[in-house]
């Protein structure tokens, strides 16, 4: 692995002159492969393919269903690795086991992570909101007209990163790139639909279990969720449906603090909190030796369900003191 | 009222002549006013403000606190109303009993709906995902720069009648407006979560309530949620709590037909059906005395709720016959 003094910053036009000058490129996801790490991949895959170079895009784990799209027709070229590009990687431990072996021999990340640990020979990083938007750079720096499978991809990891446009690390500059690949003819809708408006049926089962256990306190102003083993088991819910989940509490209107407590192992909860203006989730947590951002941070705490709740609440009460007053 | 022959079609410019020759201009919303119809109107209103002229934005309802922000600092004039001028209102009915006495004097309509039924003296219409596109057309052509007031008033009515850019009405000319808009300083993020990320007490207590209720046919090729009026009555759910009930079911993976089943009166059911690629849903709902578009259609049934079931049951499988044969 390339310690920090090594790591070599590349801009936009070096990288794809990198690119360019060789083949056979191996190109790396991240684990639990999401749309801009598989985005990214895909349409930097296709890319180089399309410019007469050899190129296998894999992931240390299988990718949701719906991502699947991303690799119609396309056959990925076999070949002994001789250089290897990481895409929306930020930590060589990010690549997962299967993938582990590769760690310390990738030439070139192209990631949009502030925290990238520069574990690469060569790095080209900018702070967008999405890899598949440096991607989009890069593929027109190369001079290919993207087709509309690369634009997917694309559009894919853009819509995904950002939840459709909706957070705050959308800018100016994503709605426009948005643009140019919609002016591509894609299926944006469908896309979106499978995307953010798809629900399996073990996750909808997992809610309606969660829903049914959700508690108020302080007149509404805190709104607690415990996700039991037991729901879990009942609803064969998997990692992935887990997705979001911790968001439900705290989009409740009138709650300030969100709590949702996942039993990761019987009576041993891990725990996330997520506030608005009104609380500071960080102070909360660090009350129970956990820690994180002022609107979303977490703790484990082991116990029965009711004293975990019994010392969160506690913990809420010291932390943000006008909850009970306003109640 | 003018009939359609009396309609006098403008385009921008024309429309903003007029809008420029008048002053004390009265600015009509739809009922049930919506991010669009509000956003519209507002923004419209602090241009025609801002050129000096008199203005006042009314509706027939009072609309959604999450809208409120879209008034900040504006007293609007009080005045006579002279000229009126309507915004995303596709017919007079709509403006609802308030307001119903200017029904047949509005002189400017201005409107994205092909349904606009031309009740105005002259109408502005661009099918584009908003009339909120057409307004920021509209304050640019007027030589106004818009605020920020006006800009988040554009990129609201904007993000809620496209589902954050996530519906299929969604064009690279939408996508290239919100960038303009985010070139101001708007609260965008702030306000795509009162949008979207928000959800009232009772429509959190009705939706656990309704997925608990949730049950499946054919090995998960047709969900069905009854909304009883037990379940609104206990969550004291509001109408606006309803908006988007009936896509949850559809939204389940592997679900060909979702139905949501409302019960309006006591044993009458208002009954919503979506479908994907697999089933029509104007088909089903045509057997049983309704109808709509081939992906959501409607039909009203009466009976006790198991009943009533059975009937839907008997139509999807009908109209459906695969989604037997596949379970």
């Amino acid at each position: 692995m390339n310690d920090e003094n090594t790591c070599q910053m590349l801009d936009l036009t070096a990288a794809c002159d990198r690119l360019l000058a060789a083949d056979h490129w191996l190109i790396l996801t991240h684990q639990y492969p999401d749309g801009d790490t598989l985005g990214s991949a895909f349409a930097l895959g296709r890319t180089l393919r399309a410019l007469g170079k050899k190129a296998r895009v894999v992931n240390a784990d299988p990718f949701p269903e719906k991502f699947a799209f991303m690799t119609d027709g396309v056959e990925w070229d076999k070949f002994e690795p001789v250089h290897i590009c990481a895409v929306d990687v930020a930590d060589p431990r990010l690549f997962g086991d299967a993938l582990a072996d590769y760690a310390d021999r990738v030439e070139l990340c192209i990631d949009h992570h502030a925290s990238n640990t520069r574990y690469a020979r060569y790095l080209l990083l900018k702070e967008y909101a999405a890899t598949a938007m440096l991607v989009y750079e890069i593929v027109r720096q190369l001079g290919v007209t993207p087709d509309a499978a690369i634009a997917e991809s694309l559009y894919t990891g853009i819509a995904t990163d950002t939840g459709c446009f909706k957070y705050s690390n959308t800018d100016p500059l994503t709605h426009r790139m948005a643009a140019d690949l919609m002016e591509i003819d894609i299926r944006a809708a469908q896309i979106n639909r499978a995307m953010f408006d798809t629900k399996s049926r073990s996750r909808i089962e997992l809610e309606r279990l969660a829903l049914a256990g959700l508690r108020f306190e302080w007149n509404g102003r805190c709104a607690v969720m415990p996700v039991t083993r037991e729901m879990l088991a009942k609803s064969q819910a998997h990692d992935n449906d887990m997705d979001g989940l911790a968001s439900i509490p705290r989009a409740i209107e009138g709650v300030w603090v969100g709590v949702t407590l996942r039993e990761v192992d019987t009576d041993r909860f891990k725990i996330s909190v997520r506030t608005g203006r009104h609380a500071n989730a960080c102070d909360i947590c660090a009350r129970l030796g956990g820690g994180g951002h002022p609107a979303a941070a977490g703790c484990t705490l082991s116990g029965p369900l009711s004293e975990v709740i019994d010392r969160l609440l506690g913990a809420i009460r010291a932390a943000v003191p006008a909850i009970e007053t306003h109640a």
